[in-house]
């Protein structure tokens, strides 16, 4: 297993539509998630930044991640999501979510 | 069992410094964290911003975290970790790590 993070901004006035669709996701949407070996999926938020937290038990994480990129499910939620969010200045032209490294762990 | 996620600022200057402390953590200070219900806690690192999550399987958080701060040896390490963190601008004045608001999961 290993642990993946991300960091992206939360647009202020889209706050509220992002936290209510979140409460309520797409049983499809997660289905896909899990089928692609994700588990233990949080998303926190603070001020403007949205974090998000899971643990990938596949063993072809970039396969995987593109089979969901690629579900057209997912592709609606996204389309519902992605204008609720602003990536890091600092993000790569191919990036949405940025990656974060982990400093530390303790099982 | 219940998640917790915080973040704060990591002062720039004080990157290697942090990095490296906590690739050779205290053993004690692991230990003290595990008798008081902490499992499977990591720090992830961005653009200036450290993320803690873990979660807590205790049936008392505000206790075991007066525990742990109270304990001498968290104390020794806290006077090495919080010279290298900045807490961030909305943060009350006894708060150090700001909590962060869960708003999806997925197990």
């Amino acid at each position: 297993m290993k642990r993946y993070a991300f960091v992206i901004h939360l647009k202020k006035e889209k706050y509220t539509q992002y936290k209510e669709l979140h409460s309520k996701p797409w049983q499809n949407v997660l289905d896909i998630l899990r089928m692609n070996n994700v588990k233990n999926y949080s998303i926190f938020y603070k001020d403007g930044n949205l974090f998000s937290y899971y643990e990938y038990y596949g063993n072809n994480h970039e396969k995987d991640m593109a089979n969901i990129a690629n579900n057209p499910t997912t592709q609606q939620w996204w389309n519902l999501t992605k204008p609720c969010q602003e990536p890091l200045s600092s993000a790569g032209k191919k990036e949405w979510w940025s990656s974060m490294l982990e400093v530390f762990h303790m099982d």
